[in-house]
């Protein structure tokens, strides 16, 4: 055998066994494998190039059977008992007969390496749950990158016969609105008492919310959550309506005491029938698929752009004629984009 | 003269006129003229095709003797009383013996044709000022275009010798941080009583503001003044401190009774002989002209790509994709990127 045959054949044997391990992970998703359920999110989460067309071609596998489940999103701010909550909602979830993914984006983890929500011991009781599937955030990527991510582990999660999937995330920075993008029904969990500038009101995120939660309504505090409530209650009647006539809905509720988890899953249940029915979630999920494609197309298309050879050169050069006011923004912008977009 | 020599010679003539009429606009900004400083105006805020080098010339001749104004932003909801504050505050600079530049962003006027800050009138006494120059937001464009042509108008106001330049925002929409992203010194104005929720906190705005001013401090209504001042200087005193070390401010005003208006002009003095000491100002426009050289590239690049011959036939049909489940967001954007960036 030649040299080029010889690789030729190496080459196609590679991508054989590679292409039977997306059809043995897939079929191993279809038969709710949990094993197989991690090695294809392991898959998309690869940073490997090679990697990247199987990854394609699982989630491909994997769309038509996904769309089942209820995409619940939880957020709020570091300290408000987001992975308590979690547990304590996963067993009522659990209890209902329903099976539960729960699935976290973390900044953090893209920043440092490493993740504060990354430690599965966090949910302790859930974690021994059969059908219960917890995987945290995939560190050392971007933000970006641990999005998608997430968004596409969706999928695989559906395809395996989760019905609701949980969405955290830690609530700082970008990764609210993030996950409000990927999920149905967003949960925005409140301290009482803690005042409003810190909890998110002013990052814009109590608009995004569909129910918003006092936590921590236990012993002495449940004075102070039911005063918080009726406040946030007449603050979120200000705000103008959602496109889907769903009312945001404030509750207080306590993960040490169960205190009210079964009327959050109420709530929640009650959102889901109505959206369902009257077509909303349908029409939405795709709206957001749309925008999705849209917001990775502009970054592709953007840093296309940027890779240009000789591009930071003339970048810097132009930053230079800024700043000694030789040049206005716009003009400096026009010119760059003359130069590099033949 | 035949035919394509006479088509030259009036071409020339043409350019010759027009490049005459951008040097004796010039020259009339030079003197202060403000019939020049509006006709400069207008030139930038022409949809003109030709218009648009004629408008980069002018620019880059007042770039030079631009960046000698404080450059001050003004908003607040809808009712909070901008305007009659611009006339006030305006008397109070004007008496101070500089001379004052009113500019107003209006995304209204961009998306209806007409203005509701449009009205000269309502600047009654201001624009009876000779010191004093107001030029109303420009009509039929977008808010994109909108903010192009006031950040270039602050360019012709400095060349022409206005030492502060106050820009009003009507305070809906993306236009706040529009202002924002060109002036030094940020002031929000708002109402006491009337719920933080509908006042800019949710829109995260509060973060921006280096003044917050409680307005109508008049009457009966000094005494909810004060405690808002107080409720509002306590919630400030939580954000995270700002890069020139400035600490917001808080102060009630009336702009019926004048009362304060001293005390407001003395606290942006003092943010401005702190910050231009520290060479604060200096880099932080730099960075406002790098930041809107880059948003300007982006969307040349993004709406170059998205008007490719052929793109929305196959955007469309990759849409529908998506949302029957053959295709991934993220593999659609992929597809789309790699057909058209050849």
């Amino acid at each position: 055998m030649e040299q080029h045959q010889h690789e030729d054949w190496l080459r196609k044997r590679k991508e054989n066994k590679a292409s039977r391990s997306v059809e043995s992970i897939f079929e191993g998703i279809q038969k709710h494998d949990r094993f197989a359920l991690s090695a294809g999110i392991t898959l998309i989460e690869s940073q490997l190039e090679s990697d990247k067309p199987l990854a394609n071609e699982l989630i491909r596998k994997c769309l038509p059977l996904s769309g089942k489940s209820r995409r619940i999103g939880i957020t709020g701010v570091p300290g408000v008992g987001k992975s308590t909550f979690i547990e304590a909602f996963g067993n009522v979830i659990l209890n209902q007969g329903y099976k539960l993914a729960v699935l976290t984006i973390d900044p953090s983890s893209a920043t440092t390496g490493g993740s504060i929500l990354g430690d599965k011991t966090r949910m302790h009781t859930l974690s021994q749950e059969l059908n219960a599937y917890i995987r945290p955030s995939a560190a050392g990527s971007t933000l970006g990158g641990v999005a998608r991510a997430t968004r596409e582990s969706i999928y695989l999660c559906e395809a395996a016969g989760f019905d609701v999937i949980l969405i955290e995330t830690v609530g700082v920075g970008q990764s609210e609105t993030m996950v409000h993008s990927m999920v149905d029904f967003f949960v925005l969990l409140m301290l009482a008492g803690a005042g409003d500038e810190l909890q998110g009101i002013k990052r814009g995120i109590m608009e995004l919310a569909d129910a918003l939660l006092i936590t921590k309504a236990d012993g002495g505090n449940v004075k102070m959550a039911k005063l918080a409530k009726a406040s946030y209650a007449n603050a979120l009647h200000l705000f103008p309506p959602k496109e889907n006539e769903w009312i945001p809905r404030t509750e207080i509720c306590s993960s040490l005491t169960h205190f009210n988890l079964d009327e959050v899953w109420k709530i929640s249940d009650e959102f889901f029938r109505h959206n369902i029915s009257n077509g909303w979630i349908e029409r939405y999920r795709s709206k957001q698929d749309v925008n999705w494609m849209k917001e990775t197309l502009d970054e592709l298309v953007l840093s296309g752009f940027y890779r240009k050879p000789g591009f930071e050169d003339n970048f810097n050069r132009i930053k230079q004629a800024i700043s000694t006011q030789k040049m206005s923004a716009c003009e400096a912008a026009e010119e760059l984009y003359s130069l590099f977009s033949k």
